[in-house]
């Protein structure tokens, strides 16, 4: 059964952003270069790759338990608009012990306009689509999932297995789940069990604390999602955790780790988990990344007052 | 008259780092990719080129008035190594007003392993060398210069007014000046004068306080070198201030602005300018660039303590 692509497109907006761009959003400069950014932790070369951006506007709704007015300082702080936010996407290639290994996929050719770069970065990176053999899932959530396959119901990694967490998987695959679903969440669930339905992916369910690939370990990051994984990456004793969503815009949510984007479905535990997690990376001085930070979307963890703040990688070093 | 690359790349490790990578840098990863960022301002677009890095060790004399546990503590502040210093190249294009102007020129083909990246960028982005109309100088720094011209003598923006400020070409064009210089600076002497001699390019000097392109305003920086100049950038009301080399790496010299860096001709006039500028940039807000900034090397400036900190873009917005 091909994938019902206004099924799925429908429900981008509801998780990301409005279809229309935010009011007072420049438009992209033509030919967009694509993002692509390599850099090696140990013996591992990873390759950060620009998969787009999707301007919303930026309204009391998105964070319910922040004033707007806080929001919008915090914005100011950080030079960024004060009355849209550009959500950002950002995958991540990882090239170790013998695999090619994306950690979340983007939106292949079935987002809206601004997002596919995933595609563009690894044509400017030499690496084909075929050549990548594992694909990592932290959630299952539209924009890191519906990469999996292109418009025409093919898969877009051929010979990728696709390891998946057993938590996120039970919970989008549960029958009484899909039914209480709210609203706003049913595409997500229809959307995901089109992409594992007939002619997906070869999965391979994964549990928490678990190496997944020799260096690559699945660590708990619940609250987000049901499921959602953050990913620990070891190579010569360099380390890199890797945030997935546990933040988004890092200017909010890392300097406030206590405000809630609507996105995170049980808000209380994604902000204890939030709270662990970037207590961890600031006191480990660990090299982080996230899916949602500008790109190339990796640097450090710093406690900054009763939040935190991101200190973006130094592009240009030689290591 | 041919240039002499061995008197060229004989100045290089005096001026920016030792020939051989400093202890504990690592390699960079294989095949590293070209950086190229293009960005809106107004109705013009600009396109950040890495032009590449060099690391030297961070020893004392780096900075002679600051204590070297004062600096290290600075770089670990910034997650960066504390035995080295990474310093990057930021070439910069803009198109604007029917214009192609590139600000600076890196090393082209006459530097040291790990640059020569505005070539690589200029090829990713699709601009031909000879399409370039305008190159606006800095100053004669070297690793700003060389560029103008490739190994093999010829021009390398072959086409192309070459705007250069009328007190730096007095400044290395004078005899006495050469003759009087300190043994570390006569490299740079030498191969000014061979750049610009026989052969060399098409030469406009402009003065400081003048639009040299239109919306492009060159205004006085001196005391890095006595013709240093900065470019604001004016379109549609937007405006970028392009800092040049009015600090060197921004978690040294942004964030603690008296602090002198071997590089300044003038260390005094230099840390007034400094002092000055990026005043005036974090007090109007502007976007300002850098030229040793980490690529893309754009970004805010804004007051922290007694100095000052640099926010860089958020890659990945639309604008």
């Amino acid at each position: 059964m091909p994938i019902d692509r206004r099924t799925i497109l429908g429900a981008v907006p509801v998780l990301l952003a409005a279809a229309e761009p935010a009011a007072g959003a420049p438009a992209a400069p033509e030919g967009a270069l694509p993002g692509a950014y390599r850099y090696r932790l140990g013996a591992a070369t990873l390759t950060a790759l620009h998969e787009g951006t999707l301007a919303r506007p930026l309204e009391a709704s998105f964070i319910p338990n922040a004033p707007i007015e806080a929001v919008r300082a915090a914005m100011a702080q950080a030079f960024l608009p004060t009355d849209r936010l550009d959500i950002t996407f950002t995958t991540l290639l990882i090239e170790a012990g013998g695999h090619r290994i994306l950690v979340d996929t983007g939106f292949a050719d079935n987002g809206p306009p601004g997002t596919g770069g995933t595609l563009r970065g690894l044509a400017a990176a030499g690496i084909e689509r075929a050549a990548i053999d594992t694909v990592v899932m932290s959630h299952f959530h539209l924009d890191h999932v519906l990469g999996l396959r292109l418009k025409d119901g093919s898969l877009t990694y051929p010979n990728a297995e696709v390891l998946v967490p057993e938590a996120e998987w039970a919970f989008w695959m549960d029958e009484a789940a899909a039914a209480r679903a709210p609203e706003r969440l049913r595409p997500n669930f229809a959307a995901v069990r089109r992409i594992f339905g007939s002619g997906g992916p070869r999965v391979t369910r994964f549990g928490w604390d678990r190496e997944i690939r020799p260096g690559l370990t699945a660590l708990p990051a619940p609250g987000h999602t049901p499921g959602h994984t953050v990913f620990l990456l070891e190579s010569e004793g360099a380390r890199l955790l890797h945030l997935s969503d546990v933040t988004n815009h890092p200017a909010l949510f890392v300097r406030h780790p206590d405000w809630s984007a609507v996105f995170d479905i049980d808000a209380d535990q994604a902000r204890a988990t939030r709270r662990t997690l970037l207590d961890r990376a600031a006191g480990e001085r660990l090299q982080v990344a996230f899916y949602h930070a500008p790109f190339p979307a990796t640097g450090h963890v710093a406690r900054a007052g009763d939040g935190y703040a991101f200190v973006p990688v130094q592009w240009g070093a030689p290591g």
